[in-house]
């Protein structure tokens, strides 16, 4: 049992820090290649080709067009700044506002957790083994808020430096597409890779010099120190949750706000410069899919990796003290970067796209690519990181393991997210059947529209969630809750290749708006709508990564949870439990009823405002004058700061009422409750979403006789794929990616708050009994 | 401990049965009346004036138009024959499918239960107490295939006499709308009293005639006795299943089909005769919505009655044989018929209906009566019916349960039924502002509509699972699962008023589409419309109790199932309990998915039948021919009958499967988790669909200035709101109000073969281990 991994301690201690430092370098490689081409009008030469790698595009040089005009490039320019200075000001305007919760919640942290043992300084007897002597509670307190500090500062820095790359990388993208679809399509994949590569890297290190530092201290305590580092994945999944909210908001209230008035009562194309909301459409891509999106995989990866320290501190890991295989979580993480770096390779520089059919498949590979070596990858550190058997704590028990089971709790779930992945490609792409029945029933309108949109979102639930049971039940079977955290990082170990295509989707977004705004060629932004509808699939393929990785990474939380709060079980057949579960499944629907509606509300102000402007500012219509931004974006801007808090106080505040009053049944039940039913709701409503906008953009690039029977713009079926595409606006990137943070977000607060509840939880009970 | 109930034996015995014929003949009553309508052309009267009671109304007078039109009246009458030919015509269509499923799964019954110890004649220990002898396991498995059938024919009854009576009263209520909005109210509510008194009393009546039956060979058995009656549910649930989504695809294509091409492509009024599905829209009212409906919530009253007999007959009444606390539960439904009775009297004859805006209130008040009446009646009943104190069955221990703790059970229930529906008719209902904003939202467009009715279903959620949860925690606290399954009876106790108040909708809806189609005046138009607009306010009510009492009753059979199957516990912390949960939460979606599809592709065909017809039949605009109705009735037959398979079997072989192949834990957590997830959806569903009606009904109205400036008919926001009320036409109608069948069906199902589970489940497991 005392069987050691074969990999030294001290190869561990360098390895981890160096793959994340690989993982950084080759972030700013990536990002020097972007730069490359260059947004100022000067120079003559304008592509990356002096680098030798992307030259030998020459059969691409007749698609070639204005490559040569230097007011395009000036004009794309000077909108990249607007987009990019919007997107910044509204984040440090959010940064600000989170920033008052985070101190806040910071003290909240600190004086329930001090208060557990009444704030003493001496050491007590360990929870999970009264024979030993643990560190004082107040030393939980004090680097649960360090580390919730911390975790909460690296998300933020994750999303603003996301935001920051993916504004630098968009009138590039546009500019390349004047050169061919290929070109483009690498533009926006490098600058996708930049940020899945930082923000991959960067949460690694920040934890693992986090985790040597409080070692420092804990010295022997592992269960101490791990309990605390959980305060890492806390601090990390509420900025996402606002970042992911007031985001989410902030881009749909601007999208919804120009689409109704611009594309559907004026007539005028998507990110048509006059219409007064186009900026804050284009900042809010940038602030909502990509900085909430960073912030919410990193959230993820973040508390999937504390889960699992966490459950390791109390095996056999933390007693016999075998700092590799305690590790083994952020091994994982470390190989999955060195993974990733080759998978990128794949698409930037072995193989190319030459034609619009080729970039779906492209992103695709880059998933299949990323599995199968990490499959062997998982191989490699399961057998060196682990000893041959081990055992793991289990409520009370201990199981006992051996590593080829633990290797397959990583790639059930690393498998399970390629299912997903395929899955919602399926459901959302516009290459297959589903979608197209969506189009079709535009024929007869926006409520039959709607209806089929709604039941394939339902649908689109079933293979998804059998795929997240399977990996729950081989993954608990082998290793219990050990084994589910493991299969999360397992989902997430390919990260740096999930955010890659999924900050693509919004780049390429941006660049079709940067080139309708700079007033390019219909070829341009034929071209960029193709990346655009590659862009919808993945960004569903990305929420349902990051659903189905919350599923599992909520259910080790809980896990962890119901094991510090000393619960022996948690019978559905009593009433605290049952009724927690109801009211549990209850939270997505009131959390998604408040962002659906902000989102609605903001959007009717946008609406007035952008209507205001066309009826007010002579010329506007004609393009002589330029309508008013600025309102638009302090609309925007407004009502997401406005409208985040109240579904922010319902998530961050719902464990603390139910923990203190009703205790830790209750609150197993609110966890499980809320995971169960909110899984549900968040894959059906990204995928209704995406149908929605790929069934738009079906019609609108009429690539085939059916799709072409339904359009052109403008025609009845296409009003009809429009007010669908509007409706699941808010659906897919406000409400729907918001509840994977909701259900991991109470479950790692509840974890952290365990020793709390445990001690002074349940009031109302003990009052009445 | 052998304290009997006050009430003798032969009194229970006297009185049930007694109060099930005063409810029949009160219903018999209720139909005469109605039946004074004439709707011949040959009585110059045709009021029901001349029985003195109605006869007050002189200042109504001077709203009175054409009374005396024959022409009218003959007219009337024959739509109606239409209406009520195509009805029955699909009724015994589906019959004749449901009646082969039937046979199919009596036939499964029988083989599974009757297996379970090898088809053996002999006697066997008892499964709760093996120093005792119970009847054979072929004995449970003959009478509970029995039951199964007389359950399955008394609910195809309940919705075949529901849908006459409908049919019978829509004409007549058409005709007294001439004499004013209250006669017309009168009638409307005495046919749906009809309906709720005969369905309460039959469903009464049929279950006590069965037990004293089965009595006669089970004798002292009454464990075996009341495990047997459970098929009585199960056979009421499966056929309210095929009911109610037969019935809901049925009305749902015609419907959605006949706005469509009518209302929004062709301009025309609903229910306009020109139009080609409007006969198969009238016929589906009827068919789903009445028919589906009574078939539900007879299936809930017999689900938790079974619920509580089972759990009764475990526990000190049955080891007692106290017959009269063993029959508590319908001595609550004999006292509900009666308090019922009196509740009606003050809606028909005590007060009434003067002018539109009173039709709300008096309906509501109609609930409030009846829930103060029966808090008197539970008392009396719990005093006189039960023990001072007794014990009850308790997963394994017997809990002792106090008379009075008992009266609080069946109490909260009951008002946590007026809860649901006051808040369900506080967010359906357009006098309030959640429908009024949601009109209001129209006028940026059918998105912000769609958008706006989606978080307002969403947030219904809130109050309603808190109501369900707090009665589930005072009633599980108190009397555990026997709590539960009262608390649902209580519930369900005013089922004659809530099933009175529910069926007046559809009745309405269809007495408006005969005055449209008879060709009567605006102002006979108006009046119907408001009796209408009050009735989808009702309906949702309705189905706000039908999925509230599902919650409680599948609960209870849940609970039921536990202990029959011999599980000590349901532990979320188990991996076949987690991905049961998951799975099953998951189920709601599948089945809505299916529904909703249904109803879509049905849609499309019927749109495709009207355009055809418009479009080929010269002179039909323009009134001078008529439409092919049959075509359409066809398409929707075809639909309905087609399409429920799926859905039904998705439903029917779910706990079998999951039973077999995974065992008795992971059928739990299925169960669970449908519970959990599946209330949500529904109650979602519901509210969205009836506010965007009534969303509609306001802007049409114009009852205010608000309402005004969103109208008229065929303004843009009115356009708006009618493809709203379109899409909630298959979520209110069709998987919406589907759910809470399924989640009782499934738990009904799980306790009738929880013998042959406990014995040969979990197939897959013991293969592997």
């Amino acid at each position: 049992m005392l069987a050691k991994a074969l990999l030294p301690e001290l190869w561990t201690e360098i390895l981890v820090p160096v793959c994340a430092v690989v993982g950084i370098v080759f972030s700013l490689f990536q990002w020097y290649v972007v730069s490359c081409v260059k947004l100022t009008a000067d120079h003559s030469d304008s592509s990356p080709s002096e680098d030798g790698k992307n030259g030998h595009g020459d059969y691409l040089i007749e698609e070639e067009e204005g490559v040569n005009d230097q007011s395009v490039v000036a004009k794309c320019a000077e909108i990249q700044t607007a987009i990019s200075e919007g997107a910044t000001s509204f984040l440090f305007t959010e940064y600000k506002y989170v920033g008052v919760f985070m101190v806040f919640f910071a003290a909240i942290i600190f004086l329930f957790l001090g208060s557990v043992e009444g704030f003493s300084t001496k050491s007590q007897p360990c929870p999970y083994d009264k024979s030993k002597t643990c560190k004082p509670a107040l030393a939980t307190a004090v680097f649960s808020t360090i580390s919730f500090v911390l975790g909460a500062v690296t998300s933020v820095l994750s999303g603003f430096l996301g935001m920051k790359i993916a504004t630098y990388a968009n009138a590039r993208t546009t500019l390349e597409a004047r050169r061919g679809v290929g070109k483009a399509f690498i533009v926006a994949f490098r600058s996708g890779a930049v940020m899945g590569f930082l923000l991959a890297a960067n949460g690694l290190l920040v934890l693992y010099i986090t985790i040597n530092l409080f070692k420092i201290y804990y010295g022997d305590d592992w269960e101490g120190l791990f309990e605390s580092i959980t305060g890492y994945g806390l601090g990390g999944s509420s900025m996402a949750l606002f970042g992911r909210v007031g985001g989410g908001i902030y881009t749909k209230a601007a999208d919804v706000g120009a689409d109704l008035v611009g594309k559907v009562e004026r007539n005028i194309p998507e990110d048509d410069p006059r219409n007064p909301a186009v900026i804050a459409d284009n900042v809010g891509d940038n602030v909502g899919d990509i900085a909430g999106m960073g912030s919410d995989l990193f959230g993820s990866y973040a508390e999937s990796s504390c889960a699992a320290l966490v459950v390791a501190s109390i095996s056999s890991f933390g007693i016999n003290h075998d700092f590799t295989a305690m590790l083994f979580p952020l091994l994982i993480s470390s190989m999955g970067i060195l993974v990733c770096l080759i998978t990128t390779l794949f698409a930037t520089d072995i193989s190319e796209i030459k034609a619009v059919k080729e970039i779906e498949p492209a992103l695709k590979n880059q998933l299949i690519i990323s599995t199968v070596i990490m499959t062997v990858g998982i191989a490699l550190v399961s057998w060196i990181g682990l000893p041959s058997s081990f055992t793991i704590f289990n409520f009370g028990t201990q199981k006992v393991v051996k590593n080829w089971e633990l290797f397959l709790c990583v790639a059930v779930g690393l498998w399970a997210g390629l299912i997903i992945g395929f899955v919602t490609e399926y459901y959302t792409s516009n290459a297959y059947s589903p979608v197209q029945d969506v189009a079709d029933s535009c024929r007869t309108g926006a409520a039959t529209n709607v209806i089929f949109g709604l039941a394939l979102g339902y649908k689109s639930v079933i293979i998804p969630i059998f795929a997240i049971a399977v990996s729950i039940f081989v993954s608990f079977s082998f290793a219990a809750m050990y084994g589910v955290a493991v299969a999360a990082l397992g989902m997430l170990s390919t990260i740096a290749t999930g955010l890659a295509i999924d900050a693509y989707g919004p780049i390429s977004d941006n660049a079709g708006g940067i080139a309708e705004m700079a007033g390019m060629s219909h070829r341009i932004r034929e071209r960029t709508d193709a990346l655009d509808a590659a862009g919808n699939t993945t960004a569903a393929i990305g929420k349902g990564f990051a659903i189905g990785s919350a599923a599992l990474v909520s259910l080790a939380l809980f896990g962890a949870f119901v094991s510090r709060a000393g619960i022996q079980t948690v019978d559905v057949l009593t009433p605290k439990v049952v009724i927690g579960l109801l009211v549990g499944a209850m939270l997505p629907y009131w959390f998604s009823a408040m962002t659906m509606k902000s989102v609605g509300s903001a959007a009717l102000k946008m609406v007035e405002e952008v209507r205001r402007q066309f009826n007010t500012i002579p010329g506007l219509m004609e393009g002589t004058a330029k309508p008013d931004y600025a309102t638009c974006v302090k609309i925007s801007t407004d009502a997401s700061i406005k409208e985040m808090i109240p579904p922010g106080c319902l998530v961050m505040l719902t464990p603390l009422i139910v923990g203190f009053f009703f205790g830790v049944e209750t609150l197993s039940g609110v966890l499980a409750g809320s995971l169960i039913s909110g899984v549900q709701i968040a894959i059906s409503a990204s995928n209704t979403g995406g149908a929605w906008d790929n069934a738009k953009k079906y019609i609108e690039a009429g690539a085939s006789e059916h799709a072409r029977s339904l359009g052109p713009k403008g025609s009845e079926p296409h009003k009809a794929a429009v007010i669908g595409d509007t409706i699941g606006d808010p659906l897919k990137d406000t409400s729907g990616p918001s509840l994977n943070i909701l259900i991991k977000l109470m479950a790692v607060e509840s974890l952290v708050f365990a020793p709390f509840f445990a001690t002074h939880g349940g009031f109302l009970f003990r009052i009445f009994s």
